[in-house]
């Protein structure tokens, strides 16, 4: 990332904290809490399946998924099956989904970096044409950005100016 | 996401850890290290800069600097002022410049849903047009994706078979 006009900003005038960078990563730690999102993301819903799928420990999913539901990133949703007791499903949330950009960000990074010989695990193709998907930075102009230097990092309204 | 063919994947017959969601989460934690990473965005380059900037002890910037070295997402260069001694400085590699469509994806969702009344801190725009730049989702054949059921998940080849 570069600076207005060539000129840096003065980083020790502001404090920045907590930025969005950081925000994003508490909402999805610990790293357990990334891996119940991705099952939602891949179609997970019920107790009994997260459990399973992320080999957690029932008393670790079940505070993990009160977070979730706390942090309004999963609803828990009764419903109930003829002739069993009413149960509870976990849904992605409008703000849950709306992470699918940064788990698509994520999976390439680490596609591109670090799965190496072993490939990568999951296969992300879009519905229309069947090619794969990827996240890429475009500006309100519609201009697609290919390096960070293009990118110009400033002070933002929520930041206080220390001196 | 959605299914192949609209016929949902066996998600109990796949093994697909470690996937790319976790492997990115688990680069940049604990948050100390998103926090490096981002000042590391931002231009922050050398030991003092970081230490000031993220508040943290020495000892334990010490610790993540040299965590994010080993797994080259920065790299050490020494540097000499006139009259002084060596000192190092931190340079994001090509795989750490690579996370900047992960921080931006992050960066946005943040904005849109966590920091509120409070505003974003910082704020990153297209250096050639001075629009807000965002990471939105692509398809190889150029398509725009803007549903998370635009996207057809399915195991990669480095998935394991179970059943």
């Amino acid at each position: 990332m570069t600076h207005e006009g060539g000129e840096p900003w003065d980083r020790d005038a502001w404090d920045i904290d907590p930025d969005s960078v950081v925000l994003t990563l508490q909402a999805l730690a610990p790293h357990s809490t990334g891996l119940i999102m991705r099952e939602a993301f891949y179609g997970t819903r019920r107790f009994d399946d997260f459990l399973r799928r992320t080999g957690m420990s029932p008393g670790v999913l079940s505070a993990r998924l009160r977070d979730l539901v706390a942090q309004e990133l999963l609803v828990k949703v009764p419903y109930k099956e003829p002739g069993t007791r009413e149960r509870a499903e976990y849904r992605l949330t409008e703000k849950g989904r709306d992470l699918v950009p940064t788990m698509v960000a994520m999976i390439g990074w680490a596609d591109r970096w670090l799965t190496g010989e072993r490939k990568p695990t999951m296969s992300l193709r879009h519905s229309g044409c069947g090619a794969p998907v990827e996240a890429v930075l475009k500006c309100g102009h519609g201009h697609e950005i290919h390096a960070a230097r293009e990118i110009v990092a400033s002070p933002g309204p929520g930041a206080t100016r220390l001196s």
